[in-house]
């Protein structure tokens, strides 16, 4: 059995499941165990280090022969990371935070589907306007950068805004009612993103992922502080939303005062990071952690969320009386 | 045609679509007309007017014959109020923010469903535990008071927490797309606030309902300043989900000035509300008012959100191959 969307129909899926493109963390080998799993994995280039990209791409490309994608900080891109990825032939392109004008032409003249997150209604617009061939629409309870829409009503709305562009519901999706879910309000499949980061194959540390399993939707927060103590210069409205760990309980609401420590605070954030120290050191995490019990291969999560929401969509078939 | 859940078989319901007991909003007309269409109407008695109540559950009486509901807000009731209410005979009694133990037994007594909104998993569990009859989980997207958790990850963990007392899904949901993501999610119904504020049954403001038309997500705010300026004194987590109006940008992030000039302040907002200036007086509203664009009868709207969630669930039906 297999669940089919417009999504699944492009690109040859079983499942209209897709792997957010996690940055540092969706690495190429999660990214093709999703693929190999009939789900659609993208390696995560986040601020695009492009010996990190070099390594990952190589590394999907030789794991699996299913369609594969590549993300990227838009406004970290540049035409080179964006040649750079695309010479790897990805299937899918994702770019969210940011104008995606300098590289949508690049993209899909490389025969590359433009893929654009967006986290507001007017966002989805511009994003149908330059090009998009998948509008992501990403709720507010998403792990890492997102804005401030919650995903229940944003996603119709986007799906109002852009049709006939297919779209994408990203934010408090980790099982198989929430892809069920997700198809209900108008998607065509659903991002998952942290659910991914508690893989056997996720590039997050093994001691973050733990946190992860242990963690409840109320441990979670949008906050700056990570963004300023790595240097990031993120714009509004986006904010990270992290595990609150002591770091983020000693410096929300305190972010200027942490901007101007910087000389003291950064070498010690630096250890924590190397030392694997998350009570300091950083783990995005979305609300849906409440629904993350284990860590296991991505191949077992993309097969459970699927017949997971295969079965409630038959319950929901017969509810019709 | 019908949708069929635990929620519907409990009520004799047509449709799993619960009225919110919007606070002077959802007077006994519009509680009527959401019963008689074949969903379930909730009068919402809020803080708790005597005089008001007996008004409008004299009204909700008379005008159907099918079961409907009383709300008040928790931390405001008394045992006298929660007596009159239930002299009314309602079908449900619904209680939000704060501890209902010490009104749930002579509301269970009565013969009276306990119905309890909550906001986090720990409070989903609690109410269970104080003998809940049904659970509503209001996300952070929904219109007035609430908290900070989002509905699509928040429903399915509250239906794993209290399983199997059912479960509502309440924040974001104003149309059929809304309703059939919800019972995916696992809830068994949806309680839907702000969409049926803009109909024509409701007792806010034609004013007021105009703007919600009118408005995108992203007027909508949570704040506590029309807290503060009605001298209600809510206490942590809960903010009210407002557009966004002169009034809020003058003095959100700006409430202990607010609370300093209250003398001055409160005499020139009640008159605002008293002449139906919106610029000033407060008009909740959820983010769902992006799929909000008429003010029609409630039994249309009911009408309308069965029979495009009966739509999408035979679509979710035909998805699977």
């Amino acid at each position: 059995v297999a669940i089919r969307t417009a999504l699944t129909e492009a690109f040859g899926l079983a499942s209209p499941i897709v792997l957010a493109p996690m940055n540092g963390i969706s690495g190429g080998r999660l990214a093709a165990a999703v693929s190999n799993a009939g789900g659609l994995g993208l390696v995560g280039g986040g601020y695009g280090d492009p010996d990190w990209l070099r390594r990952e791409l190589t590394l999907v490309q030789a794991e699996t022969d299913r369609p594969w994608g590549v993300g990227l900080i838009t406004w970290r891109a540049t035409p080179e990371l964006v040649e750079l990825a695309l010479g790897y032939r990805p299937a899918v392109f994702l770019l969210s935070f940011g104008d995606v004008r300098p590289y949508a032409a690049a993209i899909k003249a490389a025969g590359c589907r433009l893929v654009c997150q967006v986290q507001e209604v007017d966002m989805a617009r511009d994003a149908a306007a330059a090009g998009a061939d998948i509008v992501v629409a990403q709720g507010t309870e998403a792990g890492g950068h997102g804005a401030v829409r919650a995903t229940m009503p944003l996603v119709p709305a986007v799906v109002d805004a852009v049709a006939p562009v297919p779209v994408l519901a990203a934010g408090g999706i980790a099982d198989g009612r929430g892809l069920a879910a997700a198809l209900m309000l108008g998607a065509q499949g659903a991002m998952i993103g942290t659910r991914f980061a508690a893989a056997d194959e996720s590039l997050m540390d093994e001691r973050a992922r733990a946190r992860i399993v242990a963690a409840r939707a109320a441990d979670t927060q949008r906050t700056r502080v990570f963004d300023i103590i790595r240097e990031y210069s993120w714009s509004e409205p986006y904010t990270g939303r992290a595990l609150r760990n002591r770091f983020c309980s000693d410096w929300h609401d305190r972010e200027r005062e942490l901007a101007a420590a910087l000389a003291t605070e950064m070498p010690k954030y630096g250890r924590a990071v190397e030392q694997g120290d998350f009570e300091t050191a950083v783990v995005f995490a979305g609300e849906a952690v409440d629904l993350i019990n284990d860590v296991v291969p991505a191949a077992e999560l993309v097969r459970r969320i699927s017949v997971e929401a295969e079965a409630q969509l038959r319950v929901g078939g017969a509810m019709l009386a």
